[in-house]
């Protein structure tokens, strides 16, 4: 059997490497635009930093020790133009003598990846502007900053890679703003997370300017300033990382079924509408294992994993791929990020009664060092209690928030699936109650009603008006707001009707909500208690 | 309603303040032994290495503080010395006064744990000879070290309780021994785990002795030798961590259903044979979540789930605990190590047609700073492909490793289950392909034939014998074993015959596998990859 393989990152290789030792007598062909194959697309922003200090290290393996380790063929620099689906065969052109040639398949897949967005704004080919997709990309950047003349950078999209790249830069001494058209930064978060995120970047030196559009790029040959609609902003390098775009245009006009963002559609078995023509990676459309529904979700890790399961489809197997889940995490300066699921408007979006909770949980014992603590949005159906999605930031550990999780959503647990399950513990590393278990129990709580609250996104949204700000610390801590130590609460509070609003805020959201207990049994019907506290809201 | 808890740390404090919780007028008494409540017992050992620098960060809550935050009654120094059932009353004496009372009870919760085996042999009562189960144990053992006089010391106990605590003794420049009479240290884990762990902390000076039995404790006053079957050990502190044992005397022919190491059985409700006596804790006996037989799982961390859920059944609930896993987590000098559901070994006790691997797979992107690996035994049964058990070693996160496979196993998922979840995957967490999918990923090839193996424990066992040992790393490593670089095999190799029994081997297993699978395609029919390679294997 003749499989042709288009493209040979991180998709493309899997495909082959895993089809030839399924039967390594199939005939095995890569064709790639690039010079290089297998290289490490997702420590570029790393090697920017110098975090990665060697260019080698990026490459995972040359056109030539790959074939030698796998018996796949490997054709760099070799641009496919055309499919012609009938004779089952692909046009390519030669980069470097622009010679045609016409190759033939029984099985074709498509892993032709994607590249980044390029405005069509003036000054985008000056000097001094940078991408971040291939090697090469993190290398001209790098040498820039080590040439000591890059003082101010624009990161233009502030996605995870814009972030990265940021986060980077900072390391290596560049004042860094990141501009985006969005109303937030972190596509796939809530907007009170990502406004957390911003907040937490500027102090630490990194200005996120959010709905604000790139212009123009300004400059006499190279960058001097980029140009928003409010503003001018000098600088001397500009990272475009506003996204990517799918690298199909050999494939339209071929019948294949593409989405409206020109990637390719594909089954459960990764299969297109031509049953000969499989697409894996970040050119490929698959679904969201929660909805069902369509989605993209261009990462590495989706990217290895449909890979094996297209090679095993077409050695035979009928395996098919649930889908994403969106998960994703980033490390940002003493800040890591992470999601997975479904997020509260996502989840609404989707039909489901969405319920959600704030929560802020140590990340272990209290008493040990480098103790920290999770914010944790989760997100379930009312209904059901079936969870729909997690988002947690952090110091410490997210990326195990996130994976247990996942397993969860992959599992389509309940919250009472996973509320008392038997998770690790030991100072180290966790909580005798879980950060995660602990969640669950107040979202939980919320749900039956034992657990009255206001949510961030709705005290940000004025939605507290009326109610009377009550600080329930330990210690009075909240500027402006009366104290009220829950432990001297023994009936009726002198100061409070009981129908009167009150809005219960401590650090945390403990002892709040032990105060609303409290409160409760002794009349009061109008409490609420603050999400996230006083750490995670702007108090 | 009137309830009693007798037992005042982990499980009997979360019984009470839920209780509280669930309706203010509930009438809440505990009586303890001690003069503390709500100490952080699993932070002991670090308190000993100075980690923890203050003692007042072992007390979660005073008995007055914990009464001011919950409402609940706190009675200390007051030991329980007999049940009433017929009256529902308890007798207790104080410790104080040595006076006689009574108290009755509409329900009664026994949180009273367990306390440190003491051996009945020569010399226990000797100055110098330490438990690690009170804020005072650990207290005392660290005065002792920071006297500057203990040089030596004798751990006598290999579970992780012993092991933290050697650890934090090395910390503090004490030369450490751990004696334990098992086969092996590390109870929970498989043998071969634990052998590779003892001489992991060998190459740290902290030396273990298995198979050794204490026989006395010798010495003028204080501790000067241990003496064991073998020889005798000069020390000047030994620390009893040989067990716990469930403080249940005053249980014993009360007509409550206790098993034979003495602790108190309790079905599903955490309730015992009396319906209005529950026991949580320590000093019960649940069950294990997968087999549904009894285990006993003496963590904190199960105390807390099971205090919350006694609470809710007492207030009305009907809350059922599916049990344990057996998950554990514990940190060893630049090792941690982590365990949930069967061994192999256990699974095998159970009936299961139990089927492992060991895999050494990276803990993050190789070239990201301080990537290691994870050395993880993952065991299912054969048939069903259930997940049935992890083991994990590793300098890294193991905690993130077992609480998904916690996760996975709560929602009895199968190998298939689990392995094309979306994990979070950046450079700085994981690895594209995840390590526990990839652990997957090769098991499941193990079970479908793909991949032929012969496990570590064979190996130790000799069922290497009539295999020759081939290279098939990289770059030759294994002195006297002739290399075979894969690259290079494109038929049948001169030097061996196609039937030739040859175990292959390279640091880590992949390479190995990928010198299978072309020996396979070329005619070979009896080779094996030595799982876990020469990183695990000692070659």
């Amino acid at each position: 059997m003749k499989i042709l393989i288009i493209g040979g990152v991180a998709a493309g290789t899997k495909v082959a490497a895993k089809l030839k030792r399924e039967n390594r007598d199939y005939d095995v062909t890569i064709l790639t635009k690039s010079k290089d194959i297998s290289y490490a697309g997702c420590g570029l922003p790393y090697y920017v930093g110098n975090v990665i200090e060697q260019r080698e290290q990026l490459i995972v393996n040359t056109p030539a020790s790959f074939s030698a380790l796998t018996g796949a063929t490997v054709l760099t620099e070799t641009e496919v133009i055309k499919i012609n689906r009938d004779q089952k065969t692909v046009e390519a052109k030669s980069l470097t003598t622009n010679e045609l040639s016409t190759y033939s398949y029984d099985k074709l897949v498509i892993a032709s990846g994607a590249s980044p967005i390029k405005p069509a704004i003036e000054g985008v080919n000056l000097d001094g502007v940078y991408y971040m997709r291939t090697p090469e990309d993190a290398i001209g950047l790098r040498e820039a900053v080590e040439a000591g003349k890059m003082k101010r950078a624009v990161v233009v999209g502030g996605g995870f890679i814009g972030l990265e790249v940021a986060e980077n830069l900072s390391i290596q001494g560049v004042r860094v703003s990141v501009l985006d058209m969005a109303d937030h930064i972190l596509p796939g978060f809530d907007p009170e997370f990502a406004d957390y995120v911003e907040n937490h970047l500027a102090d630490h030196v990194i200005m996120a300017m959010t709905n604000t559009r790139l212009e123009a790029i300004l400059g006499d040959g190279k960058v001097e300033k980029v140009q928003t609609e409010k503003r001018a902003i000098k600088c001397d390098a500009v990272i475009l990382a506003m996204g990517i775009r799918a690298n199909t245009s050999f494939a339209v006009d071929t019948g294949l079924e593409l989405m409206k963002n020109q990637t390719i559609k594909v089954n459960e078995y990764l299969m297109t509408n031509d049953p000969d023509i499989y697409a894996v990676g970040d050119c490929a459309c698959v679904s969201n294992a929660l909805t069902k529904e369509s989605a993209w979700s261009p990462m590495g890790s989706s990217a290895n994993i449909e890979g094996r399961i297209v090679a095993r489809n077409i050695a035979g197997g009928s395996i098919s791929y649930r889908g994403v889940l969106g998960t994703g995490v980033c490390k940002l300066p003493e800040l890591n990020v992470g999601r997975t699921g479904l997020t509260e408007k996502a989840a609404m979006e989707s039909g489901y009664d969405a319920v959600s909770v704030v929560t802020v949980v140590d990340d272990k014992a209290h008493y040990y060092p480098q103790a920290s603590y999770f914010i944790v949005k989760m997100v379930a159906d009312r209904a059901t209690k079936k969870l729909l999605g997690l988002q947690v930031l952090g110091k410490g550990n997210v990326d195990k928030m996130i994976d247990i999780a996942v397993t969860a959503l992959t599992m389509k647990a309940t919250l009472e699936d996973i509320v008392d399950m038997d998770l690790a513990y030991a100072p180290p590393f966790s909580t005798a109650i879980h950060p995660l278990s602990h969640t669950v129990n107040i979202l939980l709580n919320k749900i039956s009603g034992a657990f009255n609250s206001m949510t961030p996104a709705d005290y940000m949204a004025d939605k507290a008006e009326g109610y009377q700000l009550i600080d329930a610390s330990l210690n009075p801590s909240i500027t402006g707001a009366p104290h009220l130590d829950l432990t001297k609460v023994t009936g009726k509070v002198a100061d409070y009707a009981l129908d009167d609003k009150l809005l219960l805020v401590c650090s945390k959201g403990k002892r709040a909500y032990l105060l609303q207990n409290r409160l409760k049994h002794f009349g009061y019907t109008n409490t609420l208690v603050l999400e996230g506290g006083s750490i995670f809201n702007s108090i």
